[in-house]
Formats: structure tokens, sequence, C-alpha cells
């Protein structure tokens, strides 16, 4: 009888070989083949985590700080290979937490009952 | 052909049924029929939630509410119902992060290999 880390095993070799995975990938390998791309997406990911880790210590952003995001952003959608690999990303997010949430079911329904009975 | 999704499905079946699960699922209900230590974890999840949302929000916890925090696990020690049902919620929770390292091997090897070629 399959355990439960056999299925799991099997779910991770679906998701290698989904069409979500093969097309990030794709993307990916395309953007790092485009030295342009690349530099203006590794620039605008760690601007992305700067903002995000301020946010999170509750640190304030300045105004040059948002400006400098803002226009990192619009300067990468005028790369076709980095909008693609977006789309990419998003497809890939959406797979995995609709596989997600279909595994947590167990434990929110667990949790969510004992909400209910606090009310 | 079986699906990604219908081996998701498997995956939330076999956790359903797991040992984890189970345990789980008894020491809540052993928790929820007594009173005392029902409302004893209550307080003390509540408390646990007001405290990490002010550390998310950069706000300073006082001594005092570090003080009622440190009070409030001592209380909840006291009591075998809950401190079985923390064991359980570690055990499931090693489980869940087991699967979820698995199952995202795909992911981390994709960006993995990115984080390399940027040194
Ligand atoms: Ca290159
Ligand atoms: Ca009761």
């Amino acid at each position: 009888m399959a355990t439960t880390y056999d299925i799991a095993y099997d779910l991770e070799k679906q998701i290698r070989e989904s069409d979500e995975y093969e097309q990030l990938k794709q993307a990916y390998q395309t953007v790092n083949e485009h030295d342009e791309a690349k530099k203006l997406f590794d620039e605008f990911r760690q601007l992305q985590l700067d903002l995000q880790q301020k946010q999170m210590s509750g640190e304030a952003i300045s105004e040059e700080e948002a400006k400098n995001a803002e226009t990192s952003f619009q300067n990468i959608q005028q790369h076709k290979e980095i909008t693609d690999l977006m789309s990419a990303e998003q497809r890939m997010s959406l797979l995995i937490n609709d596989l997600n949430q279909i595994i947590t079911k167990p434990l929110q329904e667990l949790y969510g009952t004992l909400g209910e009975e606090n009310k």
C-alpha cells in the first residue's frame, strides 16, 4: 500500500512534469539568456525584497524608494522575456495554491470547527 | 492516467487517515471537553496571536505583555490535555512540513539554481 510519502513523491513528479513547471523553467532560461532583461529582473526582485523586509519590520518606505520600485517595474514590463516569466510564475503559483488548499483541507476543517465553537 | 489534482486528493485522504491527524483530532476533542483547559488554551492562543501581530507590525512588546504570555504558558502546561494537544500539533506540523518539502522540491531547484548563477 502506498504511504503518505509515496504519494507526496508522486505529486512532486507530476508537478515537475506539469505544463506550468515546464513553462516556468523555459521562461527562466529565456530571461537568463538575455543579459539586460536578467539584470533588470534581478534588480527588481531585490528592490521588492528590500521593500517587503522594511514593511515587515515596520520601517517607513521613503518616497524615493517607492519611485525607484515603480520605475523598475515599468522598465521590466518593456521586456517580453520578463512579462512571460511573471505570467509563468503566476500560473505555477495558482497550481501550487490549489494543491495546498486540497492537501490542507483536513486541517482547515479542524481549526474551522474550533473557530465556530468559540463564537 | 491520474492527474495532478487526483494525486493531491489522494494525499489529502492519506493525511486525513494518518495517525498524526487522528491523534490531533482526538487531542482537540479532549481539550474541548475540559472547560478550564479550553478557556486557558484559547486565551494563550489569543495572546500569542496578539504578540505576533505586534512583532510583525514593528510595535514594541511591553514588559507586562511578555509577563502575561509567560504566565499563560506556565498555566497551560499544568494541563495534560493541552500539552498533549501541543505535542499532537507539533507532530502534524512535522508531517506537513515534510510533505511540503517533497512537493516544492522542483521549485526550490529552479530558484536555487538561479541563486547560484547570481553569485
Ligand atoms: Ca547571458
Ligand atoms: Ca465543555
